[in-house]
């Protein structure tokens, strides 16, 4: 533990803390008592019976239990004794509007599932009601499984922003792009001109942000790709893309442009620090130069590109060259859970199988990606991704008190390897609750019925039943 | 709906069914109805609103809930109307006992991990009261997670033995045999003598059956395994090893025996249809050619390959080869969890990867692994694996109709892609239930107290703390 005096002090003016004179004790928000903390920044370290003291969203403090108690008097202090606290979860390439399609085709080669299944639904269904209405499905179920963030693309992103909303969680909203008309949009220039007016209905919103979301090298021209570089470089976005997913995309681009598409994306200037690009399966020396000298991200996706037989991702490679990696889970549609969990231990288990290394990618690595390394590749990484003091209180509860969890040697180890979604106990975004589980299976929202869930499932699945497989 | 009144009236003389006159209806213990159900045989079928008619432990009859309520009387009846009702999972390949390590070292290389922390913990803490604890763990661990049926190997078979009849839970106990001295036996001659002594402990006991377990290749001697095929032939028994694990388990092979492991096995005598050898990950075509000639199983532990950085076997070559191949979690050391429905999931994921077919190991394909495909490495497959009349009723209860689970197209597919061991509900062992949860996230145990569990963590942790990484 390592903060200083001055710069608690500091940070408690900031975050507006009144001392109170007559108990000598600081008024805060909220005291978090926990069994285990993961800061994941300091690296490595596990600190036990921790609290984290939070005031007005942001984290003012971090500090053995003993002495926080003799130092802060809270609004409330919720004891998580059986519980590790990890900063909230990043999921860095999703499509939350694609949730009430989990399942909707499975095992099955990836175009005739585009072609005869995922294409047609989306055509029909597609409005802005159904993103609205999908993507707060989304948002529950990864809510109720740790992540407090996601980095989204897909059609009326406007939509999305407003289950985000409901549901209190950070998101990324990408304004996607395309060449080809959707209900949405009529050709690229309309989706750019769409996206930029949309922006605005959650400008200034504290948990709301937005990129540039061209879809994909084979999906978007060089012309709009230039156009895309310049609104980003002007209003200072992050641009959110899928890149190298397939063989069949970068052959498709050798034979159209002579060039692979990471390099033509470097030649058209697209790569940059503020890039994430989503799956980077098939990657040869030079993509992995091109991508590490720009400072580019990589939002991989291991259990997305294992169902749709795209492949493994060289994930050790694509750390060692010095990439930063995030973790998503994909839409529901490929994947077809909403379940960081599942994606940090396939992203572990994976890399050990592939690398021949069971070093590879240990349970802290996982965490980092999933966390300080999603807000990295966000532009976040000042505010979240760590538990830090200054940082936002976007946190996550895990118990570890369960016949399939005990014993515990290792809270850390055991995050990955051994704990489910189903273990998180309590979501914070900003200091705020949004999500509590007791020992039900089904937990509690803030600010979503459950209820509303069920008839938003029903409801859609009638109307989605015709193209399933 | 196949089953002709004849041989339901055969089977129903057969399980001593009463006939009621006075009512019409025959007299039954118990009838589940499902929303749906998967018998597994016949394949790719799915049966919604299907009754499973249970008597005397047997499955009677399988039928339309209406056609179930109107023939028979029984004295309980289950709804499990947001349920999908599966053969209860079969986990081809563990280590009970040592679930207890689960965690104790991670993400380390194989060799220090067994040199430095498995091996010194094993030698510290097994024993008898050691092995019956671990396993009680690991047996509630598993019908927690919808397993009813395990096939182990560890020291103390004995205490696994009475772990499983306290859970209630089937199983195949392997009598380990080694060249090397443990405290449960001096040399290969004497895990013999005591896996045969100890077998009659639970001989006649109709949840429990033993095989033959010499640990691998490179633990036992040709003189041994001799022996061991001499006795497992005369007795009846399977037999059940370690094969083909790691690159260095081969190339040792080939330096000391002059050819590959499963080369070896062949030339002693030891593959047939009664042999089940876990892992198969590194294969050639001759040892594909061989397995599936002499009609050997495989039982596949994606996980603890993956973990343990052996590799990934080539499971779709295993089935294209016509080989028998089911799942196993391995030890808890190793995975971390006693989880098929993980187990399911991943080797469904990376058939798919490796293969680069989207439509490798279909979530049918994956269901039976983990159903029927043991129960024939097992030697059992005529009284479990599938939901059909005349087998016994070792069933399994999934929820279906919570956020991460929703909408559900096919629950078949969400079986595999969607649910995980949280959404298990009820499981049936003979036709007693053995753990029913609703909708709590811990369940509870016909015959095992929580309580038990707890302090069994807490005893062993303690005296394990010193092992761990």
């Amino acid at each position: 533990m390592t903060y200083d005096e001055d710069s608690i002090t500091r940070l408690l003016v900031i975050a507006n803390v009144e001392n109170m004179t007559d108990s000598n004790k600081i008024n805060v928000d909220l005291i978090l008592e926990a069994r285990w903390i993961v800061p994941v920044i300091p690296r490595n370290q596990i600190l036990e019976h921790a609290a984290v003291i939070i005031h007005q969203g942001i984290i003012v403090d971090l500090t053995p239990i003993d002495s926080a108690r003799s130092k802060y008097c809270a609004k409330q202090t919720i004891s998580l004794s059986d519980q590790l606290l990890i900063p909230g979860l990043i999921n860095l390439h999703t499509h939350a509007a694609m949730t009430l399609m989990r399942g909707l085709a499975d095992d099955i080669p990836l175009m005739p599932w585009l072609h005869n299944h995922i294409w047609p639904a989306e055509q029909q269904v597609v409005s802005e009601r159904f993103v609205r209405d999908s993507a707060l499905f989304g948002c529950a179920e990864m809510l109720a499984g740790g992540v407090t963030c996601f980095n989204d693309m897909y059609f009326y992103p406007q939509a999305t922003a407003e289950a985000a909303m409901q549901a209190g969680m950070r998101a990324q909203l990408g304004l996607v792009i395309l060449e080809f008309p959707t209900s949405y949009a009529s050709n690229a220039d309309d989706y750019i001109e769409k996206g930029l007016l949309i922006r605005d209905t959650w400008r200034g919103h504290p948990l709301l942000s937005a990129s540039m979301s061209p879809h994909a090298p084979y999906t978007v021209a060089d012309s709009t790709f230039e156009k895309i570089i310049t609104y980003a470089e002007q209003l200072g976005l992050g641009i959110h893309t899928h890149l190298h997913e397939t063989k069949a995309e970068v052959a498709e681009s050798i034979e159209k442009h002579g060039v692979r598409p990471i390099k033509r994306m470097a030649n058209l200037g697209l790569l940059g620090p503020n890039l994430t690009a989503a799956h980077c399966v098939h990657m040869d020396d030079e993509d992995l130069s091109l991508l590490s000298a720009y400072g580019s991200h990589v939002a991989h996706c291991p259990t997305s590109n294992a169902k749709l037989a795209s492949g493994i991702a060289p994930i050790t490679q694509l750390s060692n060259a010095g990439i930063n990696v995030g973790l998503g889970t994909d839409g529901a549609a490929s994947n077809n859970r909403q379940d960081m969990f599942a994606e940090m231990r396939m992203a572990a288990l994976l890399a050990k199988a592939t690398s021949e290394d069971a070093t590879s990618i240990p349970a802290s690595k996982a965490l980092e990606m999933s966390t300080i390394n999603g807000a990295r590749a966000l532009g976040l990484d000042d505010q979240i991704g760590s538990i830090e003091v200054g940082k936002l209180a976007d946190l996550t509860a895990v118990r570890i008190a369960d016949v399939e969890t005990l014993p515990c040697f290792d809270p850390l180890s055991h995050l990955i390897y051994v704990c489910g979604r189903e273990h998180v106990s309590h979501v914070w975004v900003a200091g705020d609750l949004r999500f509590e589980r007791s020992n039900q299976l089904s937990g509690l929202f803030a600010n979503i019925e459950p209820n509303e869930l069920k008839e938003i499932a029903l409801l859609w699945q009638s109307k989605l039943n015709q193209h399933k497989a």
